[in-house]
């Protein structure tokens, strides 16, 4: 497995890919991010996903608190609160130095793959990590409390609002940033992170060219579950199947993804009974670094042994 | 004197205009800052006269340093070091608030007399402050090292180029900003700050109205001056005036404003024998508040002494 390109959202997803980083050659991994999270805020361009990548491969994400730096401090947020700006989202003062430098660039013309891969360049990242689309993509949720962009639904409501459907606002008319579509087609191996499905997957397979790259490659496509002994381990998935009236289970998660992958590694308690795709399994909890390591080993070897 | 306009730029006017706000009753004053030293850096509108007004008026000022906030905090310049960022111009983490609120602002079609209005209540500054225009206005210097922005002069080249002229970019197409001239017109005296002369206060008299309204006003107009036993208390002032081949002394200062002075406060160890000005004298230097209150009150002394 020379080339391995992963499909990953938030936290769980920057696990796995943390772990793939140790056990292949930097230049073999690519990491296709989502990028439907995407917001502005107070005028700046916030990348949720690709900053934990980010934070999490370069050894600064906090890792108790899920999100943001480690050692961060709040002085911006602090005297933001004063001038009475809006603060339900959280910015600390280090990672303002992502948005600020982003958000300045992109007004210069740079696209977003090409600050993603500066960014990663200056923290001497090795895995190739691509936005999945330069073009605006937006998670919206079609609620009980109405309409709701995705860091409102996310962060301000805190999931609490019944999701009844999701939109990826922009998805019809975008392309595929620079080297996705390659990446997909050069892999010996595409991985499907324990992301989300529904608000971190999806918005990645919403774009054109994306999903069918995926369908039409010889490669093996596995896909590692976000659930564990029935529900997630963190965020709203499980909450989410069932507001979309599904059962919490691998099952699910399997046909989810039907027509794309051939394999699905699932928690070593767990089951998955979907017919036609094979089931590997492992302890998928990821707290430790060896836990991320054999979590992606697991991944990398059920796609060798599916190996066409 | 219930209605007092001053027309100040940076660290020393803050102090006058301090020593004015304890003496008077709040709303009876107005101060009109230059805005000839904004700027945009990293994509957000920094505006450091203002700043360090509001900064002062309501206490948050770091009176060591001569700008930005006290118990001010630096991880964002530290992360935008590490992403290979920009860092020139020292930007704390505290003050980041005030430049991405007012950027935010801007963008949302309000202008920075509204922005600094409304920042200026959140603190409970009963002071007003005008930005000369909302029109923008930048201050460039024509050195020996070239061209130069004022900030890249004033902060990365910490005033070492030698001036040659002035130039106030955009000025003949501005406008006073809303209250502006109404606040000189209706004033029982005008004063002068004891900022830089040529940077600080020209680029406000460059502003098509704000010159003439002071020169056609009936009220005495008192200037306090800059030097202190024949060099500048703070800045590139004295630096500035041998460069521009003036004597550093307070009749360049007096003949500076002449025609739009009536008198000016000096000094009590300085002389000014500019013709037809009528000199005051109190120890002009600002350290503690009392002192800027001295001055504040002689300045009125002498306006009052003046009153037509």
């Amino acid at each position: 497995m020379k080339r391995v390109v992963v499909l990953t959202g938030g936290v769980g997803g920057a696990k796995l890919v943390l772990g793939l980083s140790r056990i292949m050659a930097g230049d073999g991994l690519t990491a296709i991010v989502n990028t439907g999270d995407d917001f502005r805020h107070l005028g700046l361009h916030i990348s949720p996903d690709i900053d934990t990548l980010l934070y999490t491969l370069s050894g600064k994400a906090n890792g108790a608190q899920g999100w943001g730096r480690e050692g961060e401090s709040w002085s911006f947020m602090a005297a933001l609160r004063e001038l009475g700006g809006e603060d339900w989202f959280q910015l600390g003062d280090g990672d303002l130095a992502l948005h600020v430098a982003r958000t300045h660039a992109l007004a210069q013309g740079r696209s977003l793959s090409q600050i993603t891969a500066r960014f990663a360049d200056q923290w001497g990242i090795a895995t190739r990590i691509l936005p999945m689309s330069d073009q605006t993509v937006a998670t919206i949720l079609d609620t009980d409390q109405g309409r709701l962009e995705f860091q409102r639904y996310f962060v301000e409501q805190r999931c609490a609002p019944a999701v009844r459907h999701i939109m990826f606002e922009g998805a019809t008319h975008a392309v595929p940033a620079p080297a996705v579509i390659e990446a997909i087609q050069s892999a010996d191996a595409v991985l499907i992170a324990p992301s989300n499905p529904f608000l971190s997957v999806d918005p990645l397979l919403a774009v054109p060219g994306i999903g069918s790259a995926i369908e039409r490659t010889k490669a093996p496509v596995i896909a590692v579950s976000p659930l564990v002994g029935g529900t997630a381990v963190k965020g709203p998935t499980a909450k989410l199947m069932q507001e979309l009236r599904m059962a919490v289970d691998n099952d699910s998660i399997a046909r989810h993804y039907a027509g794309l992958i051939d394999g699905i590694l699932i928690d070593s308690g767990d089951r998955c009974e979907a017919p036609d795709i094979v089931v590997g399994r492992c302890a998928t909890l990821m707290t430790t670094l060896d836990d991320k390591i054999r979590v992606a080993q697991a991944a990398l070897d059920l796609a060798i042994a599916l190996r066409p």
